[in-house]
Formats: C-alpha cells, sequence, structure tokens
C-alpha cells in the first residue's frame, strides 16, 4: 500500500556556511513507517541551498566555503541587485549552482545514504536566518 | 490513495534568460488534484535547464545571466564541441551547472514554494527554441 | 494501482569522466513495469555524481571536463582537505556543482528523456571505483 507523508521543520543558521541535518531527515523517515521510497527534501528560500556532502570532516566543508567565496565574489562591478548588501546577489547565485532539493532513496524504512554522504543546509547569508526546509517521503507502507 | 498525474507543455523561448513559468506549473497541480506529494519539473533539452530563483526583482535574473556569461564564457579556447555555433558548449556546460529537473513538495493541492521562489526555464542558447517541460505529480488524491 | 520499485546496481570506473547509464535505468525501469510517474537515479559517493547530458557528440564530454578541471583546479593552495590526493577536494566540489540525484518522468513505461538527453555517472577521482547506483521508480501500475 503506498503512501505519502509530508513533514516540515525549521532551522536556525548562524552566517556562511554548511549545517548537517541528516539525523532530522532520517527521524522523519522512519515517523513515515515508508520502507521502500523516496524521500525529497525541500527548502523554501533563494538565499540559502541544500547539499549532499563528505560528513566526515569538517575541513572538507570549510574548503567548500572557501571556493564558493572565490567562485561568487560579493561586490562583483556588474551586480545590481545589491539591495540587501553584498552577500544578498551572490547568495541566489550559489543557491542556483548547488540545489534547492535532494531526493534519496528510502530503503527498509531508511535514508539509502552512502556511508560518507550527509545532507547539509548550506547558508549563504552571512547573518542568521530562520530556514524552512519540507520532506516528502513517498513509498510503500506495509 | 496515491495517483500519478503528468503533463507537458512546449514553451517558445526568445535567447538567453530565465522564463518564468510557476503559473503554468501551479496550473498543472491543480488540475491534477493531488493535495499532498511531490511535483517533478523535467526539460528535455540539453541547452535549457531549469531552475528556482529570485522572483521579484528582475535585476537579480540580470545579474545571474551576467554571472554565467562569465563563467562559461562563449569560444573558449579549448572547446571542440563548436558545430553549433559559440553558445552551444556553454549551453551544454550552463545545463550541467543548472537542472535538468526541479522537485517541489505539494502541500492542500498547491506548490509549496516559498515567498520569493519562482520556478524558471533558463535558455542558454542565443536563437529562440521550442522546449518541452513534462511535470509529474504524484500523492494523494481523495 | 501505484507501486514502489527499487533496484541497486554498482559501476566501475575508470578515472576522471562520464560514463552513460541510460540504458541500464531504462532496463530498470521496464523491469519495473510501472507505466507512469517518475524515476530517480541516485549515486552513494562523495566524488562522482550524476548529471544528463548531450549523448550524440564525444567532444562535448572532452570540453566539460576540460572546464571542470579549469572551473576546481586540482592542488589549490588554500585546499586543507588533501590527505587523499590533490583530485579529493576537487571530487568533493565538483559533486555539489552536479548532481547526487537525477529523477526522469516515465511515460508508457520508458524514460522520457529528449533525443538528446543522456543519463551519466560523472567520475571526479584518477583512480578506478566502484560506484554504487540507487534507482527508485514510482508511479502507475497496471
Amino acid at each position: 500500500m503506498l503512501a505519502a507523508y509530508s513533514a516540515e521543520f525549521t532551522f536556525q543558521t548562524q552566517g556562511k556556511g554548511t549545517y548537517e541535518v541528516t539525523q532530522k531527515i532520517g527521524e522523519i523517515v522512519r515517523a513515515s513507517k515508508i520502507q521502500t521510497g523516496l524521500a525529497t527534501v525541500f527548502i523554501q528560500h533563494t538565499g540559502a541551498s541544500l547539499i549532499i556532502f563528505e560528513n566526515a570532516d569538517v575541513t572538507a566543508r570549510a574548503d567548500l566555503e572557501a571556493f564558493f567565496q572565490r567562485l561568487v565574489p560579493e561586490g562583483a562591478a556588474y551586480f545590481s541587485h545589491t539591495l540587501e548588501g553584498p552577500d544578498d546577489m551572490p547568495s541566489h547565485i550559489r543557491t542556483v549552482l548547488t540545489r534547492s532539493s535532494e531526493s534519496i532513496p528510502v530503503r527498509r524504512g531508511e535514508l539509502g545514504l552512502g556511508t560518507w554522504q550527509g545532507i547539509f543546509v548550506y547558508e549563504h547569508r552571512r547573518t542568521p536566518h530562520h530556514r524552512s526546509v519540507a520532506v516528502s517521503v513517498i513509498g510503500d507502507c506495509p
């Protein structure tokens, strides 16, 4: 018998960088009681995104942020969308270069992530923000 | 009772840039009568893509295009896939750096987008193109 | 009657570059017997990713790799996550800039890809790796 389950949570970020939410998503998948199917995580913002990333070594996450600071520099002379400050336009571009949603298979009632994969909210704004995340789980429920 | 609904539409682009299709996708979700589930939008091309982006300030969309023009310059000396012109290879790379599909939760029969999120076709070719978009909606239908 | 079908396969890569898996995914979709719905492909690694890309001209795939070599250079001075070699950190960044999952509509029991779209495993490590790929198909099954 197939079922569709949905849940939402909010998350408080503290400036640019990655925040792991794997455990929270796993709890939602278990609450859904769905055994085989798909979990889709969605972030309802244009200045923060989602990534699946190396979960073991925190230096990898620092290097990622250093890379994006260089790839999408604040204060580029050609930006005109600057009303909310120099991190505003880069935050939209960084969101486009990463993801608004991530989909993960559900197997035996658990997230089917690889050993080194974690799910992260990637905050692109300097100041703390409340971020809303929606999770949809669809699949077989005995 | 779960249901799977599908629809397709074509869209005429007029050169490089973003074209909002949020309203069209919303109509398809309402036509599906699905209340809780997931809507997945898919573009059937390798020279145009999909993004979820800031929907309020059109200058953000101009800045995005300016960024991609710099990130993936036309006529790079090392490109060999140039048969269809200087915008051909950049269009494939820009598609890879953005998305061929976007998934959005469905809640109470509507797209669960954040306040400032819109769904856009991102055209990467200079000349007008017909673009085919497929929408799949899966979820609970009373 | 809706159904959820899942399958996994492993894939042996031979260094950086793209490896087409469209046919394999198509076989899984046909085995699922699902006619209308959604197929989601997921790669369980942080050093290899998935892309939907031009499937006709192999030079496009070589140009893509040349672009990424330039965008995310090995041995950047500011990288500190270098334990596994100079291709380690770039492999994580290249994964974030592409995808861990791809979702494709299923129509009449087949993948609803456009004419020039193929599904590729994109390996970002220099040495051969075993890569695990999971496929979830959800939809109408007569």
